[in-house]
């Protein structure tokens, strides 16, 4: 795995940086079919506690999941209007299925929306059926012309969430529960601060009604939309003849939403706290929370000191300090390379901590406790190992989030700058900005035409500014809305 | 849910009964798509707790999780002669992407050796890299012709171990590591007994050097073949060019392991383990374990029994006999429906206990416990819920796994029958036949051109007959081996 060659640091070339750290630490490598990435196992693991997380809270707030087909009959994308229009031109088609040519091409999911709805249709008849509340690990395919590991690949993995409710505000609510539970996730553990808010009709999802969105700032200040959730009103249902008798005894649509998360959160962990020594992961999504290298110069002593390691990982194994959830440590035993090598192939992976144990440590009853985000070393007495690793797991995984909130914070703008000074910001070092917006698709359309930035969303009130901007950025009229603008993956 | 006309009895119409039991328990749904089905709440449910068992017994025996790519280029398929005989015929074919025609068609991935080991070869340099032990869990097509709810459909759910070794012996021993996984989990968890044993040339995996299988009686005494461990040898890694320097310097070919279970498997457990009044699902992969039914004819009794209901709820929370693993209850407290509706529909669905609590039992600190397996019914000290719960689960486990492989052997056949007899048996009731076999591919394929009936495995030896037969069951020559024969699903 060591390939000496230092990274490419952020500052000279963030976009490199990036996929060098992401094909270095093993998160990903690219595949031989186009478009399409390997998720290798440090990827995945990482993958697998965000699902595993996720998945818990979904099911805390009430969802169960389930399993759609992969392929979707082509004249389903169409029976919504706008639908089509937005994926369509992405789609991958089957045309050709043993050996024979299909009567009807078949879709690979692109979102599934249409498969759902029409099951939904036959499973719900009356307002006691309903809130149906399911969601989908699945994998899904949008034909992209031009990729990046993680942030945009042909095929990703992701969750799909699609419920079915009786009235417009039971769906709205839930479309905003599922955009808090986002919110959380993301702070709680991917340690990535978000700004919530409504995206434009513009910015908005294929045949939504509404849709929300989580965005985040990497460190090239560009922002990354980390998650959406949308009501989709009525549209698909009538589209699907999703319909229900109601407690009165008339026959209504339901009203239905649909929100997800993907691997692209993968990405947005890299681009938020990798460094130019490689990764850095947030102790709760970490396979590995610490890593154990033992330090030694002769067979004796490596005996000796593998032996302590392993006393350390079997009382870890034992300490109960944090419930059922024991601490993660592996012991890199590797013989035949040099401490000095292990650590740089840790920092590089992005391990929280690495706890360095030497013969004169071990005499002193302590090791070497050295944090991956800020580097700090110091001695830790091995007798209250578990509360201390603990501890500063929980410390590290709070100021990666302080950290990334200040930066994000100082590279926000609301001070009411001029459209120039705008231009100049995203054509140098870019960032939020948070402006006034008239409201109407021509100034967006203008100032994405100029700039390449968009509106990331009209943020919700807590993200809003206490000074508010009165006037639209582009045109100058009286602002309707604050709007957050920013140029984006 | 509840459809009060009864089931089809299995001795009716074993085929109609397990289709109205799937359907009915709400497990899958027909799809839109030909071939496909969906995957509902009820089944996902057992499927999820499949899938968390194995992950743990998978990362138990050294292998981790990663994702490779839905599509395979279409010519990596024909790198593997065997392997595109096996699987082109069955493939779906994308030919479109982006609204253009595809320069090389890709296929759906019907499995994933041919991409797997492409990338494998990428990864491997030495013979410190192996062995390379990997896991998948995802989706794959076979464009079936004949489908059947979880048992055959042209998408299905699996995971598939992919591994890489410097010897012939070690992947050998891998091959069948994973099969003893398998079967421990099949019994252990689905209560499901398995014969393993070896495939012969004409029924192994195409590409492998020596298929393993999981084979299962179902209750129409056929067989289902539940899981399969291939030994590939080095047939994949000289199509892909996955090679390794040796510890002597020289250049080798790798040795590959595959295997894989899928959703197929929630099939067996309804095969295996349903009745008439529907289904029964062991304690250990049931989402839910134990139904409170409150009994109750006032609104007053109402909120007293939910009360009780509540806090055995609330204690069994606590109650930490099964260490981290809490008994899964729930509380049917559905209001305008009948105890005895709600019985049905838990029957149906096959939930292992009902604990009945009425307020003549509260006023005795009791309920009454019915065994979904048995029927049986007794009082149950609410004092002592938690330690007679579990035990009564943990018996169920046991029993049910007893009863399946008492019926097995009911129904299968050592005592060297003739021809004539079993052709019989195979037009008549079925069941396992253990016979010699001269070893020629004419015999079987003559056997099951008469019968249907398959070799199903060459057993391995602990299934070996204690009177081993001596002359082929067609031929009459003498027996090299003993064959289990079968009719399969």
């Amino acid at each position: 795995m060591a390939d000496d060659k230092k990274l490419t640091t952020r500052a000279a070339d963030f976009s490199a940086w990036y996929n060098e750290v992401v094909l270095r630490s093993e998160l990903a490598d690219y595949s031989p079919v186009r478009g399409c990435m390997v998720i290798r196992p440090n990827g995945y693991g990482i993958w697998e506690r965000m699902q595993r997380r996720l998945d818990d809270m979904f099911k805390a707030t009430g969802h169960q999941n389930a399993y759609f087909p992969l392929f979707i009959p082509e004249s389903f994308l169409h029976k919504e209007a706008e639908h089509v229009e937005g994926f369509a031109p992405e789609a991958a088609v089957v045309t050709h299925g043993g050996g024979k040519l299909l009567e009807e091409p078949l879709v690979v999911r692109p979102t599934s929306e249409t498969i759902i709805y029409s099951m939904f249709a036959k499973w719900v008849q009356s307002y006691r059926d309903l809130p149906l509340l399911i969601n989908q690990w699945a994998n899904v395919v949008r034909w992209e012309m031009r990729t990046r590991l993680f942030l945009r690949t042909t095929e990703f993995l992701w969750q799909e969430g699609h419920t079915a409710h009786t009235t417009h505000d039971e769906a709205e609510e839930e479309a905003r529960r599922m955009l808090g539970v986002y919110r959380d996730f993301m702070e709680g553990h991917i340690a990535m601060p978000v700004i919530t808010g409504q995206k434009t009709d513009a910015e908005k999802f294929a045949g939504a009604l509404r849709t929300y969105s989580c965005e985040a700032m990497m460190q090239d200040n560009r922002a990354l939309q980390a998650g959406t959730s949308h009501n989709l009103g009525q549209n698909f249902a009538k589209a699907f003849e999703l319909s229900f008798q109601s407690e009165s005894g008339s026959t209504e649509f339901a009203w239905n939403t649909s929100w997800g998360v993907s691997t692209r959160m993968v990405g947005g962990l890299v681009m938020t706290h990798g460094d130019d020594l490689g990764l850095r992961v947030p102790p709760l999504l970490a396979p590995i929370e610490v890593v154990i290298v033992p330090i030694y110069r002769s067979d004796e002593e490596r005996s000796k000191v593998l032996e302590a390691a392993n006393a350390i990982v079997g009382s870890l194994a034992e300490w109960a300090g944090r419930g059922t959830e024991r601490i993660r440590v592996h012991v890199d035993a590797r013989e035949g390379m040099k401490p000095g090598a292990k650590y740089y192939e840790w920092e590089l992976r992005g391990i929280p901590l690495r706890l360095e144990l030497g013969p004169r440590d071990l005499a002193a009853n302590q090791g070497v406790l050295v944090r991956r985000d800020t580097r700090e070393k110091r001695p830790v007495s091995l007798s209250t190992i578990g509360e201390d690793l603990a501890e500063t797991l929980s410390t590290i995984q709070r100021e990666m989030l302080a950290a990334a909130l200040d930066r994000r914070e100082a590279h926000s703008v609301r001070d009411h700058i001029t459209y120039d000074r705008f231009r100049e910001l995203m054509e140098g070092e870019g960032g939020f900005v948070y402006a006034g917006w008239c409201g109407a698709g021509a100034c967006e359309t203008e100032i994405k035409n100029d700039t390449k930035a968009t509106i990331r969303c009209l943020p919700d009130e807590e993200f809003r500014s206490a000074d508010a901007p009165t006037t639209c950025l582009k045109c100058g009229r009286p602002s309707t809305v604050e709007a957050l603008w920013a140029k984006a993956y």
